[in-house]
Parts: C-alpha cells; structure tokens; sequence
C-alpha cells in the first residue's frame, strides 16, 4: 500500500465475493494484526471465532443474510470475564473487539481481502447457531473473501459522508 | 509506510509528547480519515471535540492524568440521536466511534504522530468539564502529538499479548 490515508480511502464494504477461499497465509496476518491490537490495560479480551467449515458457513447463511456468499466469516467477541472495568463503571470489552475489527478489515482490504462489518445479524440467533458462550459478548462478524468481479463501492447513500463541520468542534 | 501489516506492529501507545503543536494539515487528514469510515448503515454518528486552546489542554490536564502532555485532545463521542439501531436491540453508536478512533488512531502513527488511546478518564467528570451534551455517548480520548525523544514502546505487561490460541477457534 501507498500509506494509510490511501488505504482508507480506497476500503469499502464487499458484499459480493469469489468463491475462492483465502490463503492460509493472509488469513494467519489477519489474525496476527488482532492479536497485536491495543486493548485496555492490555486485557486482549478479544475472542475470534473463524468459520471456514462447510457446516459452519452453511449454518452462517440460514440464520443471517449478513453472511453474504463469503467463504470464510470471522465472529469478533469480547470475553466478559476478561475486559477491563473503569472506575467509572465502564466496561472495556466492546470498544475492544471494535479495535481489533477494525485492524482486521483494514488488514484485509490490504491484502487484496474484501470484508463488510456486519452487526445486523439477531444476537440471540448466532449465539444459540454457534453455542458462543453466554460470557462472550458478540460484538461483529466479517465476511471475509476475495471481492467477486461485479464488486462496488455501494452506490447511493452507503458512500454518502457529511461535511466535516459536522463532526468536529475545536475548542 | 510499507504496509498495513508493518503499521499495525510498528504502533505503539505514546504517552511522552514533544511541546511542539502538530500541523494543521496532519489535524486534518487525521480527521479526514475519521469522517470516512465506515458506520452501521452508514448514520456517521462520531461527533469529535479537539482541544487546542492553552485553556481547554489545561482543564483536561486537570481533570484526567491521561491528558499527559499533548498538545492535541481529540475526545470522540457518538450522538445517541444519530446512532443506528439493530433489531436485537443493540446500539451502535459506540461500536461506530472505536472504529473512528481506531482509524485515526493509525493516521496518526502513519504520519509520524503519536497517539494513546485513553478510556480511563471519569466519565462525569469529563463531561462536565467540556459541557459535552448528554446525548453523546464519549466513547475514547486521543491525546495526539509528536512523540517526545524520550517515548518508547511500554516496557513490560503492555507490550505482551497472548499466544493466538487463545484467541482464535476454528469451526
């Protein structure tokens, strides 16, 4: 890649993909880069469930239309027994697995991988499909696999971004 | 940068920062690269406050340690008025803003910036502080600038992760 600001500018969310698996190699680095992401105190409460099984990404297409045709799907949780707590209250666990995603899914599209971030799946349906256990959060899943050729950025309003004056305040 | 996979090992937590601002053009893209990322069914719900002014750096130094010295706050909220919700229930708008924050997080870092994501604030406090409004979740602060000479990646529990067994299944 050119630099990181490139990089995320040119990543979009593949929802069509070949049904070409992925190399065993780009999926290792894509697991390497969440193994090496930051998380509160350290914690790395993070907990990647990967679904290349036959079974498994049948089962992955009953219960979500999210699973798109991918064939290998990664279920990014978070082990509640092992996030870090604020004093404030605050659980750490979530923002975590959202940090090791989003490494994942630029890791990916770095490789060449097409990914889309899926939270749009019915969390009770995929715990019970996949017997994730009740202490891990489900926090998303990323269909994974090389973009198929009618692969687009998303027309319409899935590219649409709003002014940056919206977003920022200086003070 | 080479490529994604060197970034995200090369990355580390800064927390030892040089007095000198950082440019107004490395802000921007930082934060350019904030307004592209993906967000649940595309709501862009991340609302980010930067602090700059010598009064808003010094209240934040007052109210959280881990202002440390930068000269540069980002404090990233999602907007609960904006945010996507799923049919489960769930609420993105956290989830939203850690992919934000991840992203600039690695912008940053890209363009010679150094950066720490920080959680470990109060959060009451925070907000009363930066008169945030109650409906922005504030889900991470980014204090941002160069590194000092002195910065160095963590010594110790920080730099350690857990072998990928323990964070993978395959199924």
């Amino acid at each position: 890649m050119e630099d990181f600001f490139d990089l995320a500018h040119e990543r979009y969310s593949v929802r069509r993909f070949s049904e070409e698996q992925i190399k065993k190699e780009e999926l290792d680095r894509i697991l390497e880069v969440a193994r090496v992401s930051p998380t509160a105190h350290n914690n790395q409460p993070q907990k990647i469930i990967v679904l290349q099984s036959e079974e498994a990404i049948s089962k992955a297409r009953e219960v979500t239309k999210y699973a798109f045709n991918a064939p290998t799907i990664l279920i990014i949780c978070a082990d509640r027994d092992e996030e870090w707590h604020g004093n404030d209250g605050h659980r750490a666990g979530a923002t975590d697995a959202a940090i090791v995603t989003t490494s994942m899914m630029f890791q990916a599209f770095d490789e060449g991988i097409g990914s889309c971030w899926v939270r749009g799946f019915d969390e009770p349906t995929l715990r019970e499909a996949f017997e994730i256990p009740e202490n891990y959060e489900i926090v998303a899943m990323l269909p994974l696999g090389y973009p198929s050729e009618k692969s687009r950025p998303a027309p319409g309003w899935h590219d649409v971004r709003k002014p940056i004056e919206e977003m920022v305040k200086y003070i």
